[in-house]
């Protein structure tokens, strides 16, 4: 069992009562397209699991492959596609349009079913007695995707293929969907998965260890197309710009994704992954981000990082600072609604 | 703002595909009732906010001053004072009751309304068309606590005085109810409190920095008598023997506290605190343990590293044993019911 010789920085303060009540450690890189190093804070050559982080790496084939426009794909459905949504009604229908389109319901997907992340949608169906379904899954989006691409695989087979026994398994490695996912998030990064660490992620796929160094660079490709062959250049305009129209399908009500895309619009493409891991293009600058919070902290870890990573590195006016700004020095009320903490990246976070 | 300029080590490890995916780092003190450290790890001389993990501490003035005996309250009852309880009914019920046993309702209490922690009583009170009150307040019990504390006081006073107007503000660090609870909190852990930092906790009382090495000799002191002044020596053994009564309200279903001690019983008396805090008493031991994680996560670091510490220190059949590994060496199943990880104690703590 390996682990760090070195601690990591520690990238956020929790405050109470005028002392660091609890921090968390971790890294981040900012990388441009030719793979220059911008900014470096702890270890970034680590190999981590990026998990949902890479949401959009994975849709690059649903595009590039002709999928997304043989089945006439909305731009919802694309960022959808790109999501870890909360499971509110819209996000659960529009992944079931999505199958549609492709021929297929919710039998299809391998997600597994969990409640929805988000509060009032769980409230809501305890109050209506229904039970969640794989379309509630945060991935529905990402595995619909998945389906559209095998649908179309199969279809586009020499002599056809049966779609239900086409799709059998395709969130194995060795699937013909999953290969060509596998294989976006090979070109896009640069680094060799067949000799890295894989592990089974919350949705079944294979999720690869890579290092922040190595996503913050696919990141900037994505941003900027540079570096990318030309149907992946395609697909990643396509799918910024869906995510941009639709910011709502990529997380949901009151999330920071949304939130932040939904105010700052083209100019960023932020995505959190489980375990305190968070990708970001920041195309107008050229540049990509990853950070691994080593606790695995997303909400309060690894947001407060993005905000001040994001208004560090992007022009804002007064008014968008302030925004962002909300997010890296969060204040903690209690209960009764007493303002008891703050939550702050750290210092020399803000001076990167 | 202070922070660590050594790291503390590394107490848990999350695993996945073979590889360290995210990893816990804490300090932890073992302490005798004479006050000498058995075991160390980590900086256990930072002053830390205990939060919740010391309300068996801050219970003691309820019981020592004669209010328990006077308004009758029974094992359930007292155990609920030290608890942070789900929110369950019958939790709710027995701080109702309590309340009730000293002529006041759920007005009286401070600590502000929030659903239930249990996964279950969220969904059957949502379906119900209910929404939540104090009573369902992880911590409605060690306040009712306090209210039955003050009611006493109000009787007790020379003239008698109006319960209401004496309760008013029990929450405030200056109140006759709260000066008795610090004053608890400063004879158990013989920490100079007038002098350390305040904080306010979730349920608006104040909350004092204290060293784990402290904490860890009051827990030690709770679990023997040993350095107690009389009063507080019944009222620790009445505690405990209550909680060991009714370990099920002092957390809840499925809860870590309330597994543990229905399964020891008495040998072991441990309770959560928020931000990654965790106290316990081995009184067979004579030692106090106390724990806190830089990081603040209680779920998946501060209930491995007490389960290893229990395991390690106390001497277990092969059943209990098992029971014990099962809470340090916890398997991680995805939304399919598939293995992908596993969370550790760190092999270090484990030879503790």
């Amino acid at each position: 069992m390996s682990t760090h010789t070195t601690a990591n920085p520690t990238l956020v303060h929790a405050l109470r009562g005028g002392i660091v009540e609890s921090e968390h450690r971790g890294a981040l890189a900012v990388v441009d397209a030719d793979g220059s190093v911008h900014t470096q804070w702890g270890d970034i050559r680590r190999p981590i699991f990026p998990r949902s982080a890479i949401k959009v790496l994975q849709a690059l084939p649903l595009v590039a492959s002709g999928a997304a426009e043989r089945w006439q794909l909305s731009d919802e459905e694309l960022a959808l596609a790109c999501a870890s949504h909360g499971g509110e009604p819209r996000h659960a229908q529009t992944a079931a349009a999505m199958l549609a389109r492709a021929g297929v319901d919710a039998a299809a997907l391998d997600c597994g079913a969990h409640w929805p992340y988000h509060d009032g949608a769980i409230k809501a169906m305890a109050a209506a007695g229904q039970a969640p379904t794989a379309l509630h899954n945060n991935c529905s989006g990402k595995h619909a995707g998945f389906v559209c691409l095998g649908c179309w695989m199969s279809e586009s087979a020499a002599e056809g293929q049966d779609r239900r026994a086409f799709l059998r398994g395709y969130i194995r490695p060795d699937h013909p969907v999953m290969r060509e996912v596998t294989a976006s998030l090979q070109a896009t990064t640069g680094y060799d998965l067949a000799r890295t660490a894989m592990g089974t992620d919350g949705c079944s796929i294979p999720t690869y260890a890579v290092p922040l160094q190595h996503l913050a660079h696919a990141f900037a490709r994505v941003g900027t197309g540079v570096g990318l062959k030309p149907e992946h250049q395609r697909a990643a305009t396509r799918l910024r710009a869906a995510v941009a129209a639709a910011p709502y399908m990529v997380a949901g009500s009151g999330r920071f994704d949304s939130r932040v895309m939904e105010r700052l619009g083209a100019r960023v493409f932020c995505k959190v992954g489980a375990e305190g891991v968070y990708c970001a293009a920041l195309p107008e600058l050229g540049l990509g981000v990853a950070i691994k919070m080593d606790d695995g902290n997303n909400a309060r870890a690894c947001e407060v990082v993005m905000a001040a990573v994001i208004a560090k590195l992007l022009p804002l006016d007064d008014a968008d600072a302030a925004f962002m700004h909300a997010f890296s020095d969060v204040t903690l009320k209690n209960w009764n609604g007493i303002e008891v903490g703050q939550l702050r990246a750290a210092g020399a976070l803000r001076a990167c």
